[in-house]
């Protein structure tokens, strides 16, 4: 165990760092901040490649350190200068990037979410870990959205990186991909001549698709789904929150 | 129309003093940040007692002068030291607040959403606005959730406080008040034993409650509905933000 008392130390520059997606991308490596994370990353068999406390934390849970390749007992100012909340829990892990782009295994199978770029972190977690409740398969997040690594998607997830799979890539080719498959691939619209989301019963395997939250999707993309559905409002809203039309879809399809 | 540069002048203070939940319930007034709401109040026929906007905003805008009753023209500076936004649209405006005590017309109808301690007043907001969406008729909080006329509450509802009945009060006796009149009203619970939300189809008249974001719904009220709800998961996330909760169940309960 290695103790830390400056913010100037290589390795606290490194770890701040990886806020950003370049040092990220660069070095392989994202951040978990919090108990329930680095437990849910020991849980899902998920290398630590560092684990970082304040000596409290480190002091109750010895437990951990086997899971550790090292460990560093940092002060709570550095805590919370690495990782950008404000009452941090002092425990944090450095763990693996996976690699987004891999090529998903074939024939796709299951419910899927796709991402059109949705630009809100928050919004981009949430989906996730409401996509991980609804019992999907796995989420792919298309060009120009949040980066599903960056620090406010991953305390949004709560951990649902760990039980779905996630990929970044080119929402037409996936799109394609399924079609190919005979699997329908749903838009979404804000259109009343789009079809009633609760008219459409799909077997076990399909996309949904969410779109930017002011634009929402993109022409393109609508042009290429099988359907593409519409949640009617009764009210005088004009609008849902991406977010939550994503929980009502996804609960409704997924049955 | 006055024109003020000061962030020291009196009506500047009591414009950012509106944020405060004591000077709202002191003064009867609360403030409208950017044309959406403003214009949702205006559309709703809400008498505008101050509009303060910058110079360009108020120029491109001289129609809104009629529905003021005084007009203030202010600078960038002082628009962002009221709203508190990072990038405030230049307009505002000083409103009556709804008085949430008053005596809901009787006898109660429609579906209507009861917030037990709900604390963040982004989803106390997403939720009003999702209610107005599925065609709620009102919402009441509950003591002890975010203020339903907070600056941040206020921003999440996007003008539906203009579209649905909204109350503060006892939830114990607003339950009491549905089961007299015959009407259902649904709990919410994190709990495998509780109701499947999707075997309840209640008719046009009911009320869901919706708990707290951390501990759910206290134990009290839990015995006091007419029966509790669970949505059933079927992946390995552990529980779903609260506002994707409500959004689920208020469009399954109310179609």
């Amino acid at each position: 165990m290695e103790e830390l008392t400056s913010i100037h130390n290589q390795h606290v520059k490194d770890w701040k760092k990886l806020s950003t997606k370049k040092f990220r991308k660069q070095t392989g490596y994202y951040l978990l901040d919090g108990w329930h994370l680095v437990n849910e990353a020991v849980h899902a068999g998920v290398a630590i490649h560092q684990l970082i406390g304040t000596a409290d934390q480190l002091d109750e849970h010895r437990e951990l350190f086997d899971d550790a390749k090292a460990v560093y007992a940092v002060t709570p100012e550095i805590m919370k200068h690495i990782t950008d909340t404000v009452t941090p829990q002092g425990i944090a892990a450095v763990v693996d990037l996976p690699d987004a782009h891999r090529v998903p295994t074939q024939p796709l199978t299951g419910a899927w979410l796709f991402l059109d770029r949705v630009q809100d972190p928050g919004n981009v977690g949430t989906m996730v870990r409401t996509a991980d409740a609804a019992g999907f398969t796995g989420v792919v997040v298309g060009h120009r959205s949040a980066d599903l690594f960056g620090p406010k998607v991953v305390r949004s997830m709560q951990g649902s990186q760990f039980h779905l799979q996630l990929f970044e890539g080119d929402l037409t080719k996936w799109i394609a991909d399924f079609k190919e498959n005979g699997a329908p691939v749903y838009g979404t619209q804000l259109n009343p001549q789009a079809k009633n989301f609760r008219d459409v019963h799909p077997g076990k395997t399909f996309a949904l698709i969410m779109g930017n939250e002011g634009q929402g999707m993109s022409q393109e993309l609508l042009t290429a789904t099988s359907d593409n559905l519409y949640i009617p409002m009764r009210g005088e809203a004009e609008s849902l929150n991406v977010a939550i039309s994503a929980g009502i879809l996804m609960f409704q399809l997924n049955q």
